[in-house]
């Protein structure tokens, strides 16, 4: 089969990593790169003389021969460039998060099946070796019921000027959960507080409640000493500590737990037994090749084999809705904020 | 002066702590032992033959000698023993929480000022090395302005039956919290799930707003499979991390921050700049002495000197004003729970 | 059967360990206690009023109702007592080095022979749940081949007045190598410098030579800044890091190693083809039970079973063998030391 | 002043670091760039189209209006290349180490000497933040008397079939000692072992001996399990752990040490009393500049001022001499071997 031509929109901190994997991706044509800016523009053409380079991404909407477009550019804009290309008949790869509300992102998802498009969302930590091997253990069932998941990402990180620490960072947590966990907050709480610039939050929590006892919890901070980015994964029977930070061993497992019985007592009549169970550590081998490599392959694959892609429309929209429903809880102070019933379904994924 | 006559009451888990530091003081005198078990009472006479033992505490309420007694009993119990013993013109330093409630701890203060009695409430960590240490550095003013708390108390750790996760462990953060900050919120909101026992939290998130800026947050874990004791205290100069599982460096003070200056731009009139600044890292050395050697002391003195302790009445009221209003939120799936207005006022400290 | 009797003599630093562990055995009955200073035998004689105190050992010697006895003395004084006890029909159990020199170790193991006693050194860390746990795991053999064994013992240590760094800390790690890996060196070198007091080394270096290509190097030092307790032992196929200083995961096993392939090659006729190999990393759960208890419990069994105690005099010999060489290496500069030949026979556990 | 005209000689593995940092700097014009690799000189072509690349040195050496030339081909060439360089009136950059042995340092010092040609060696790390930090720490003196030096450097390293272990790299170490302690060794010892292939040592450490009680040690070790870079500077006032893997508190300052006083005492008439002092630790803030850039400033520097540069062609040949010393002690299975008289002067640095 003949490689399928790529376009790109945007150049500025991601993009040039996206053009450099479909460059290195054996399976596509890197046909068009557009940005508004010229400086980096004629960068890029020089790096990729293959491409044609342009400002006006209406270019690669009216080209014919071009397959499919990665969109790399901020996130109010996803929706317009997305819409068109989908329009235009492109296959389209969107940076995350998907679009800037639900509406868009629900619009996006129906004009791509309507088209019979691919359409994909940059969730790229799903692609990364930790990740994958998470979900490895999580769908083994191995970890029993999962209890709760609680996530911290802080660092002394860059100020955004644009959006709030829980826009730039939560994508990130809310993906991984998503992807690894499969299941839907009734609701969610979020606060945080603006020490830097009023108006935009450096730091922030968010809390999510699901069906049963599970619970989700995630700390985001601009404005940390340490750089700490931690995920602990509880299960019944083993727990994962996730530690990003750490140059190989980013998985841990751990056979630890509690167990419980509820047994007959004479003096209360029924008690619960709790007894805590400690073994091994087991720290696995992780995939080390660089996520972006997987994210274009999925789409490339998804596009060929005319399936949808692991973090389709769909899941770009489920996460989405949390950032859209935790951003409404943290400008009204932290108030429960309640997620749609139709939310809660089990994802297509 | 002669020696103070000290009686103590409960040799379950951490009465013999203080039993050995009134042995070990020489301004104390180990007068009077009491708990309801005879076993564990022999056992205590066989190590301080200098004390009488008894299972009824009335008998040192009655005993005019006494001058002083230590109640390290369940908290359901303190009210009514502490309430004896202030009438009976005993000075009284209790176990943390102070009391069950708001109600209780009200009273007690009451009757000690009426009877001029020191009233003392055991908040052991902040009588540490490190605590003492940062507020030293926090009173100095080097951080620059206070912006957020934020503590970290997980572990596989001891399961209670009679109490969850947050009365368990909050007292700690809480009363560290209250010490260095001197700080009231104006409300809370906390929630948790229960994994091992239906009714008792075993994972709690507890989240404090106060007036300007400042914000408080609080993760309480027996259901984790690492041990993790960070509390970040951030300023807008310089930054804390105190992790008590270091070995010695428990405080570290980053000298980093973010500076910001509204300046006149062209384009957006005014606009902040942010930069960050990074610099040295500083681990002062700390006192090791056993806290609770200070916490003996500090009741002495304070018996001694006609002063109120450094932990009095009102620092075991506030924070079990915080522990009412977090069970009470959290009862309530995390409702958004306000603390009485005049619990706002700067503490007496 | 009936307990055995138990003597112990030295009640210093160590030996109020050996008591408590032998007062808590079952099998035994704690019937004297000498020490040749009368303060600290008071405070024994209060704790375990079951024994009989002496300050002098011959007590324990012409004791004919004493089956056996823990010698924790200086260990100038081990010859001489353990001479004595063995002659008077005691089994014995010395505090680790076996004794100051060769001569006076091969004595003892003659004696305990001829007399068909159990002669047992204290080698502690043998009976660790680390230690006892990398034992199993290189019997096993899924190390592979073992190919180095490199351990740092550093601290700001307690300096001893008598003995240097070597003679204080190397027989720790030298019992855990003679136990772990089964070999005698054909010779060693050790070096080291004298900065706090003339003639007593506090930092030292010792190297041993093998036969084949196993290689074994050890760092000792009580001037360090930081407290390490690191041994690595590496295998053609598994590695393991013990680090002593972790809480619970104190052995970690690398599935890490390197291939090598010798092949014909076109330009270098044969060549090896090295590849790296990188895998998971595993640490199992150690048993936490003090490892003195599990001293006490073989040098009653060894007595009871009428055999010889895992770590027994020959143990205790090979150890002193190496010190009484590396002081040799150490009083000469440096100089490589050869080990008697017939040292290198296979150990006798 | 015009730019210096620059060629650079090999682009391997670090040739193309040096590129772009001439390439970078503003005083620097690339003029050629050569290797034998004609794949290699192509790919550089594109990317520094200002330069004119060849794969016969001798064309750097004719052209009259090159000024100077940094070399980094295998150190077998370095004495061939440089000395032509340096007869063609060169200034000439080395890659490290020097030469292949102390006669082709002396000759090429001798040759840039007598040229007034500056002759530089790429001792990359004295150039690093870190490295800096602690010269100037070393330099104030507040650490008292330098004790010792003791450098761990191991890894699952690339295996180089050419050169063992130390050669690979105790030049990083080796350079970071001459630049901080600034005194040479009476002799040295070095031990080793081959489990990969017959004849390279994969494994090795090195002791020196120098006046006084000072000492060196050095693990360099390419099958280790886990990466360390650890270096210990102690002092008899304070001590510096240097941890090169630490992603920002690359260095610490422990203010720790023993103190020691010669007393009268009535029972031993002298006697040293020896305490322990632990105070604050302290991490620098560090320069985070590429050392590169700083190598090739200093090059310049050098060269347009017309002085030495920090790392001349005495300081290579310290570390050459040093490197000979250990290979001929390697060879003789750990000989203690005596550096010559000369070379223990104070370096001219």
């Amino acid at each position: 089969m003949s490689a399928i031509n790529i376009g790109v929109i945007g150049c500025g901190y991601w993009g040039p990593n996206l053009l450099r994997n479909f460059a290195e991706n054996e399976d596509a044509q890197l046909r068009w790169i557009c940005d508004t800016d010229a400086d980096r523009l004629a960068s890029m053409a020089r790096r990729y003389p293959m491409a044609t380079v342009t400002t006006d991404y209406c270019e690669l909407v009216n080209d014919v021969a071009l397959d499919a477009v990665a969109v790399v550019t901020p996130v109010a804009t996803h929706y317009a460039i997305g819409r068109d290309l989908l329009r235009g008949g492109k296959h389209v790869l969107l940076e995350k998060p998907l679009t800037a509300n639900t509406h868009e992102a629900e619009e996006l998802i129906e004009l791509a099946e309507a088209n019979k498009l691919a359409l994909m969302v940059d969730h790229t930590f799903v692609y990364t070796g930790a990740v994958r091997k998470m979900k490895e253990i999580v769908s083994s069932g191995e970890l029993g019921d999962i209890l709760y998941f609680d996530s911290v990402r802080i660092n002394l990180g860059l100020f955004q000027r644009d959006i709030n620490v829980l826009l730039d960072l939560a994508p990130h947590d809310l993906s991984i959960m998503d992807y690894l966990i499969e299941r839907q907050p009734e609701g969610l709480s979020a606060i945080g507080s603006c020490h830097i610039e009023p108006g935009i939050e450096n730091i922030a929590y968010l809390i999510m409640k699901f069906p049963g006892d599970f619970i989700a919890h995630f700390h985001f901070n601009w404005l940390a000493p340490v750089k700490i980015r931690h995920t602990l994964i509880a299960g019944s029977r083993k727990m994962i500590l996730y530690d990003d930070i750490e140059p190989t061993e980013k998985v841990r497992v751990y056979d630890k737990g509690v167990t419980t019985n509820r047994v007959h007592d004479r003096e209360a009549d029924y008690q619960t037994l709790v007894s805590y169970r400690t073994g091994d550590v087991w720290a696995p081998k992780l995939d080390t090749t660089e996520a972006l490599r997987y994210v274009v392959t999925e789409f490339l694959d998804a596009i060929r084999l005319r399936r949808a892609p692991l973090t389709d429309g769909h899941a770009g929209l489920r996460v989405v809705r949390l950032l859209q429903a935790a951003q409404e809880s943290l400008r009204n102070g932290g108030k429960f904020t309640l997620i749609s019933a139709s939310a809660q379904t089990a994802p297509a994924v």
